[in-house]
């Protein structure tokens, strides 16, 4: 147990992983954009994913041989595990693109990976605050993570209403799809949270 | 930091989002039972939704912004956040219904509804019964609670079987339906969860 | 409250809870392994998970009586629940085998379902480990655990790719082994959340 510990490391790891899950999103925007290499991209994404692995297990591994965290260790919890849940699942994204062997993108994957690339990059930039500890700024990036989630709860339903239209004779490419649309609206979801623990740990320090 | 909040903020809070929680299960057995205006009705629960996630966001800034809450700040938290799961749930699954421009309803759905809407009224009264700090009467709720949710379990098990043998030859109709039941047991299965923090509540306290 | 309970009471109650997943694991493979007496055998797991829910629900409860507890009250709190909702996936599985009167079985399946019967072995292993203090081995045991889920993870992958290949004329089998599948899948992240939480208590009094 280390009484006092050096507060850095925490901001660090989070930077890291933060700079970590906005190159997964925009590995999946080139793989949606750009229909070709799919398993190369997908495997990058992996690896991507893998690296993340590894810093949450790091953080979860501080947290508990820390006896004093510069923020709530619950919180440092929930925002190692909403990012890493947001990791996981754009790489359970591109990777069924992989297993069902799909042909091409739909535009509407597109639009919802940008959002996600868009989102990703939103949260670097309050992780970086957390760090400053300048939480006026962490609560705006909050405030536009929530309304990148909304846009992208409208484009999921979007999309979802063109799939059924578009494929109402083929039932198993609406299942794939629905299934990739659903990952990506999922990993959205999980921003959420991430805004959530950011902004509770910003009405505990304001 | 307030030390000494007026309790009774929470407390009516609650009972607010769970008479708002009533009204969106209500709007959606009216939706389920008379399958005109849906997405009038579906708008209807939405602004519900949006009037719970104010609800919900202002408990989360009151619970970060008290030191010292009438009961354990956790618990608090998982109420809260599980009463807006079983709200947007409520959502989803009307949400889908227009979405998916299905062209009438189920008498399955008709009866999760119904279920939901009980189990929303069971909330309703014990979340009264926790402001009266009447854990008897509280501990009986959670009870029935439960009771509905294994009913709801067995009724989501009969449309599934239901839904496989009527439409075996319209897999996008099962595809349809099958999203929908399951945002309605799902939100049955949130509404365990708010039974599981009250009793834990009530535990604490009695 | 009971200020200076037993210790022992929760270690017994966790270790039979691992005997009950072990019992409902090794009862889904003989289900996929040999599919005759499908209903029976379904019944029987799901006695296995009523039991459990006993189980949890009496820990859950002496953790919410109890001031001092030997674990982290919070640990204990995730370990029931996790280990709760391994049980309840296992059960899921088997009942949509019931449910969607499926004719046989899949070599896939029956891979699955072989892995999770591991995994439950090695959380049982576990938590007799939690029990004697011995927290090197449990360390081992927690890392076998995640070997275990990332096989299932591979299994998975394969899993689908093959159904989605066998079946691309019948959407409506590719909709029940798809949830099935996603119910084994699903069960094995939970195992990995049992050894997450293991691993934590590990990291606290190692």
């Amino acid at each position: 147990m280390r009484l006092f510990p050096k507060e850095i490391d925490f901001f660090e790891i989070f930077d890291t992983a933060s700079v970590n899950l906005t190159k997964a999103a925009s590995i999946l925007v080139a793989l949606m954009e750009n229909f070709t290499d799919i398993d190369r991209k997908a495997k990058e994404i992996y690896e991507v994913e893998q690296e993340g692995d590894i810093l949450t297990h790091d953080i979860m591994k501080k947290l508990n041989k820390t006896f004093i965290t510069p923020i709530d260790r619950e919180d440092l919890h929930a925002l190692a595990s909403s990012l890493d849940d947001v990791l996981d699942l754009i790489w359970g994204a591109a990777d069924r693109m992989s297993v069902f062997k799909l042909k091409e993108s739909t535009p509407e994957a597109t639009v919802m990976a940008k959002n996600l690339l868009m989102t990703a990059e939103v949260i670097h930039k309050a992780i970086h605050m957390l760090k400053e500890k300048n939480y006026s700024h962490m609560q705006e990036y909050c405030i536009e993570i929530n309304r990148l989630e909304n846009r992208m709860d409208r484009d999921f339903r979007d999309a979802l209403a063109k799939l059924f239209d578009d494929y109402k004779n083929d039932p198993v490419l609406i299942i794939k799809w629905k299934e990739i649309y659903e990952h990506l609206e999922d990993a959205s979801d999980k921003c959420e949270d991430v805004a959530n623990v950011l902004e509770a740990i910003v009405l505990k320090h304001a």
